[in-house]
């Protein structure tokens, strides 16, 4: 067996027991009774040091060195391959174990405390444990800049989405600072405010609703599933991909939306490379890739006037109103699924104001990581970079400031760009498929996703890991990731 | 740390994969869209070489031999855990791991063949399969008798039960067969045909029903679940403890007896040691007493005279029937619960016809394994002895023949005597724990188990394998397995 072969037994082993983590961490968010979960987090920790173990297998460090040396010729796909196999093992073996253990501990317990301090608007309460989260990050991010010769923040970056740079981000960003608060403002003015949509709703409906979405959107229920959960997400496999949503009786439009978003998420997963399902070269690319594929579908498709148009009627059949209804008129709904408005939480923000809040917080983890804003002076940070970013206080509020996302207490720094990026790469996307095939627009208004899908498949599900998220962009759209797509986009729902 | 203390270390980690294992194994069965099954085989059996390599790893056998010698004082159940430890060790490193492969291959082959064969009742086809899995089902008893020094098939029960023999067996089935077939034929001449109970019955109804039962027999939903699948079987772990049934809308007293059975598992389950929770010695002790805790909850308990008074008041409300109506009556639904019937199929037999049935097997399998019965010459003897025992042909029809089990195919021999083995003590513990607590059936009678369930819980659940079964009933009921209580027990129920 050559040396790449026994790579890949290698990988495939890992392959296969990340599977099993990702259908136990599913089960644990959608399955497993209250009374479970403390075995649970015990058995998953195992599980986690079994396949870390085997990530960081000194074997795998010597095989690569010889398959890099014994000059056994690769196509382009096992080139790739061993390209996320050195990722991989690079990534695992750069933390020292006692730094791995050290940050699991510190961030479990600064989670678990941070619902509680969030619920209680305890600043005071969660800042030791959250300090000494950031600190350990730092260590943890400069072992990795170390191991991989990068800048401290790209390291992080790294880690979620390969070869991606603060310097691919900063003069996008710089661009959105200076573009969307005067967009912002003109589309405020320009804006009509939308009916009252009258509930209750019941679940049962909604359910049915979502299923259908699922459906035209192109979900293969032969190879997923759809859940509920406490907060929606996708999970899961290729080959057994699953989504969640939540319920409120009050409305449906969120649990709807959610559903398009996991959708796009699960699309991309779904349409992984078959050939390539067991090895790294086979996953997805990134975070931020992952996302331009939810936000493709979401903001792209399913808000969309032409998409509203066709599912207006699927809503008003199942919630039984009539054409009518002025309120339940699909021009209506549109006003809903477009209404932009200045809020203090990300998550419930439109497409307009989102990347504001995104930049916000990459600025300050920045600042956080490289020490220049201390911990402590978080919450008054905030409160700046609000007021400054979109008008808004978050004095003594900072359970809606500074404490409302659970990124950070969870140790995790580097991920908010990739919501934006992802935002970016889903207008590009759309605007290069229009583009290539007239019929994708008219096929949308009918809720016929088939030739949209069947060009990001061809063009992006299947793609995997083979080129990096750049490359990718300017090989099929003909340019790297470009704000302007963006731009054009939000101008042309939001002013026209 | 001491020997022990490690040995208890590596035993926890196990342990913890195990609860994966379980929970990806019942996700496989109740959640996995079709289109997952490939790569979650393929996931499956790498974890399970995880766990066997972890089980046979060689540090355990020095710290075996080191916590033997070194003198630490052990109280009783860290001596139990030893033994358990050490057991587990010996079983899984008697089996060269060549063999332990090629059965896994063997017997997922033979398995998946069988389904076809059995449905299109094809012995030949499937012949040459069964062949080469007694074969290799041979050896691999042989190994685990030489590493244990013990008989062939005294090897293959110890797997399924530890310290159960043949000896224990035999003399127990001899007065079985020659008290079985003549109490048989009294009950068929006693009995009353009962009413038919006419459907459907709705399959949220049932559902219902099996809910609420689950309830009354004292299910803890906090650690535990209840969802559908194939075949209703029990899974999960201690704290997280699942049970499954089936339904069809023509019948609904299988689904619910299904559940009673499952859920004398789940208590077992549940019950279990809470300070031994991640100890081989904190597990269910084997399959014998596993089984006595589903019979006793199913035979013993709920299709009891006294408990079926209780509980067809709840059927008759589920489905909108009157007490007036005879069909409906308590009378005529334990009449339905205790009908008698010599079957060709093991799984639908009554309790007095069920050990013939599992005799057949056991007297057949150990032929097979000595070689003294040829595979090619099953059927011919499955029909001799279905002829002998219950009156009826297998002659042309083997699927309803030798054909109707899976264990064989699925290389498992030597499970089918603890099926019987666990009737039999189900009416010990019901005995003993009745004669103990007078006020056990008073309050069956009205839907309340909270009596006899501590009992069990006292003597049996918490138990774990502190001790083996005999000793456990010599301890718990004064006397090891005694085929008396069962005797009287369906005179009891059945002629009187």
């Amino acid at each position: 067996m050559s040396a790449y072969a026994e790579l890949e037994a290698k990988a495939r082993e890992i392959t296969r027991l990340q599977e099993i983590q990702a259908i136990t961490g599913w089960d644990e968010a959608c399955m497993m009774p209250p009374g479970g979960g403390p075995s649970r987090s015990y058995a998953l920790a195992t599980l986690s040091g079994v396949i870390h173990e085997r990530e960081s297998d000194p074997e795998i460090g010597e095989l690569l060195n010889k398959a890099r040396s014994d000059g056994a010729p690769l196509d382009a796909w096992q080139s790739a391959n061993l390209i996320s196999i050195e990722k991989a093992f690079v990534e695992a073996t750069a933390v020292p174990t006692d730094l791995v253990r050290a940050k699991r501990l510190a961030t479990l317990q600064c989670e678990q405390a941070w619902r509680q301090a969030r619920a209680e608007n305890d600043w005071p309460g969660i800042l030791p444990l959250l300090t000494e989260v950031v600190n350990l990050a730092r260590q943890e991010a400069d072992a990795l800049a170390d191991a991989m010769s990068l800048a401290r923040y790209d390291a992080l970056l790294e880690t979620y989405e390969p070869d991606l740079r603060c310097a691919d981000i900063e003069p996008i960003f710089e661009d959105l600072k200076s573009f969307l608060p005067e967009l912002l403002d003109r589309v405020l003015a320009h804006q009509q405010a939308p009916l009252i949509l009258e509930g209750p709703f019941p679940i049962e409906s909604q359910r049915r609703l979502c299923e259908e979405m699922m459906r035209v959107l192109g979900f293969d229920f032969d190879r997923g599933r759809f859940d509920v959960s406490h907060h929606p997400f996708c999970g899961g496999v290729p080959d057994d991909t699953r989504i969640t949503t939540r319920y409120v009786e009050t409305s449906f439009l969120e649990s709807l939306m959610a559903i398009c978003h996991e959708t796009g998420h699960a699309l991309y997963q779904q349409g992984l490379p078959v050939d390539w399902r067991e090895q790294p070269v086979g996953a997805a690319l990134g975070a931020a890739i992952h996302e331009s594929q939810s936000l493709l579908m979401e903001l792209q498709v399913c808000r969309s006037r032409e998409f509203i148009e066709f599912i207006a009627r699927k809503i008003r059949a199942q919630f039984g109103h009539g054409e009518a209804d002025a309120a339940w008129s699909s021009d209506n709904v549109y006003r809903h699924v477009t209404r932009v408005e200045c809020g203090l939480i990300r998550v419930d923000a439109d497409e307009v104001t989102y990347p504001l809040h995104v930049i916000l917080r990459f600025e300050m983890e920045r600042e956080l990581l490289d020490g220049s804003l201390k911990v402590a002076d978080l919450p008054q940070a905030w409160n700046t970079a609000m007021q400054s970013y979109l008008g808004l206080s978050t004095e003594g509020d900072d359970a809606n400031g500074c404490m409302q996302d659970v990124h950070w207490y969870a140790g995790l720094f580097g991920y908010f760009p990739t919501y934006t990026l992802g935002a970016l790469a889903a207008a590009q996307w759309s605007a290069t498929a229009k583009k290539a095939n007239p019929e994708i627009v008219p096929a949308i208004s009918r809720g016929d996703l088939q030739p949209l899908l069947g060009w990001l498949r061809n063009h992006v599900h299947s793609q995997g890991r083979r080129i990096n998220m750049q490359p990718l962009l300017e090989e099929v759209t003909g340019s790297q990731l470009d704000v302007n797509f963006f731009k054009r986009h939000l101008q042309a729902r939001y002013l026209s």
